[in-house]
């Protein structure tokens, strides 16, 4: 710290988050300075247009990167915590990639890593899993923490909309950027899991370890047999021991109305955390947008402000676990003609799937047969799929989503 | 520390949440060392039946404070922390009416004084509050903290059942307990309400300066009306700011669906902090059972073996406010003839109380006006309500309960 009881903030980046940090930390500084005993000041700031590191670096005592992107994202903070700077970043691709580097450097050089507004914004789900859980055994995390899918799901369960009409409407809103592959197949949520993963149960996870898919294929008529079955579509990433192992991964799921995450519509985020010991707990919030990050990012400042707490260890390697069990629900385009529940029944029987309920509707010579199915191991539910796929009756190739079993 | 690599916990209390922690710690003593770098032991246990204080203490580095009620618990932790132990509490009584003595002491001792077991369980508002929202102004926590009667209203909503009916089963569960009065006549959400607002505002709060009303009062029919009206009710406690100035109350409250608190169910916990930048997060998990608790309390064991936060400052002193703004459900029993909605619209009119919607139920010559209103100055509806109370053509006394105005 330096001498005349300032604290020194070197900023890095200064998009959308790191102007509302900027602006933030001017409003509050009077609050900071009254809990810390510190007089927080922005020493420097690295624009694509302006400064230079190693003089921003050099006027401050913590660094806060907001640039986003791995290089020279990875390579600036390594030298922040080199150089003996607490850092605080809001970059999940850095630490869904190079997380243990990051950790590793953090620990032997004895500086803070704090990065709350990587994952979900300020909803504390980072400072929750480090430090609050510390005294439970976690088994399984489950979040919806990319706001633009979930506003774009709650807009075609709410309005009727398309999936590109819902993409448009996300656009216009600016919950969506103009090219939202990132958000929309699910790697985004993917990047958030492996980060969420690697704290909930010590092991390193990365990006690519994670698998994902995303809600590009999903229909009106899917939201319309599932508002049938009662059921709510959200895209959930899943984190949870599996016989010793782990399995990390995003897809579509429906959801029960009971279940903690089934009411959290638009562009906000939520993460269920489940133990033994304390059955479940929720949190939710804005998903990360300019202000709500930065109130995240704040946060972390202030805590690093106050005496450390230290980079997470990877104390377990825990096996990434592949095949998962769940319940789908299946949309079958068939023939209107005799026989074929039968047949398809016959073929999931033989893969010992079991049909927890049906919905059958003609459509003159054509007919939907949409169905939901007991929890049943991924690959074997695969196989029967696959087999109902050459079914002479199939019109279309079988569709599927995973249901989420009420476990309450 | 002592000098063997062990950290040694005094326990006071063995109690429901006392046991519970001591079998957690030692399942977890290994996870603990592992993040810790210290090896967790019980070094005594302060009974009723057994034990010294003096003797606790001196073979302890933290004090686990578990016996609840004020004394001697109040004492106990006064003589540990001036003897330089960290202290960890659940000991909602003693914060909400002794916390700022014991925050000015942990202070000068510089000590750590944690309490994230106090109020709702494992749900982790105190350390949000404390650390993850530091960077914003809170505008307003709502709380549902109190499971005994949370448990009450959903079965009451759900099953139809009185409210004597509904405590019969939540004390046949173990949700509530012999002597209910401290949960049902609001009083234990009230104690966890001055401690939130304590932490949120920044501002000494004391359990007598806090208002609060039970469920005692709440019959089937408003539960009916209220669906009817889409309505939800839960016992809330409510901190906000209110022109300067901060109100902390505790009241029964109709919900619309929309808002986070109204699919809060059962024995579960959940708070909802609002601020300008974060707009809201909520948070929400089991109640105050033993292992949820515990799981808090071993939550902040872990954060005071790594090294230290302070206790929270006061600097500020908000002036408590009494009346505030509040939408209303009103509930007439009156003569079923001409005009009497015109007489009691009459009086709501000269007191500026403006209507929402109204239900009428004729039953024979006695009938059913229910109404909801606009939010209005309580003093305001207050008096409105003495006036239609003197009103020829009520057949019972007003009843009125608050309604939560969406806001989203």
């Amino acid at each position: 710290m330096s001498e005349s009881g300032q604290f020194r903030i070197g900023v890095l980046g200064r998009g959308t988050v790191g102007s509302a940090f900027v602006q933030l930390l001017r409003r509050h500084a009077d609050r900071v300075e009254r809990i810390t005993g510190l007089q927080p000041v922005v020493s420097g700031v690295l624009t694509r247009h302006g400064g230079a590191f190693d003089e921003v670096l050099e006027g401050s005592d913590l660094i806060v990167e907001l640039i986003g992107g791995i290089e020279p994202a990875r390579e600036y903070v390594l030298q922040a915590m080199r150089a003996g700077r607490h850092v605080v970043t809001a970059n999940k691709q850095l630490l869904s990639q190079h997380g243990e580097e990051l950790f590793a450097v953090a620990r032997e050089c004895n500086v803070q890593l704090r990065f709350e507004g990587a994952v979900a914004g300020v909803v504390p789900v980072i400072r929750v899993l480090q430090e609050s859980l510390a005294g439970a055994q976690i088994e399984r995390v489950h979040g919806i923490v990319n706001g633009t899918t979930n506003f774009i799901l709650t807009e075609m369960a709410r309005a009727g909309l398309t999936y590109e009409q819902a993409l448009a409407e996300a656009q216009r809103l600016g919950y969506a950027e103009a090219d939202p592959a990132e958000d929309v197949d699910g790697r985004d949520a993917a990047a958030k899991m492996a980060i969420l993963a690697r704290l909930a149960f010590d092991t390193p996870v990365r990006l690519d370890q994670v698998r994902y898919e995303g809600i590009e294929l999903i229909t009106p008529d899917d939201m319309e047999y599932a508002r049938e079955l009662g059921l709510g579509l959200k895209l959930v990433g899943t984190a949870e021991r599996i016989d010793g192992g782990l399995s990390v991964r995003v897809h579509p799921l429906f959801l029960y109305p009971g279940h903690p995450l089934a009411s959290v519509n638009g562009p906000f985020n939520a993460v269920t955390v489940e133990s033994e010991e304390i059955t479940e707990i929720t949190m939710s919030g804005p998903g990360a947008g300019g202000p709500q990050t930065a109130t995240a990012v704040l946060g972390d400042v202030v805590s690093a402000m106050i005496p450390p707490s230290t980079a997470p260890m990877a104390t377990q390697a825990l096996a990434l676990v592949d095949d998962v069990t769940s319940g789908f629900y299946l949309h079958l385009e068939v023939a209107d003609e005799p026989g074929v529940l039968a047949s398809v029944a016959g073929v999931l029987s033989t893969h010992d799937v079991s049909v927890k309920s049906v919905v059958q509707k003609g459509l003159s010579e054509q007919a939907r047969l949409v169905m939901v199915v007991h929890p049943v191991l991924e690959s074997r539910f695969q196989a029967a799929m696959t087999e109902i796929g050459r079914l002479d009756v199939l019109r279309a190739p079988p569709r599927a989503i995973r249901v989420l079993e009420e476990e309450f």
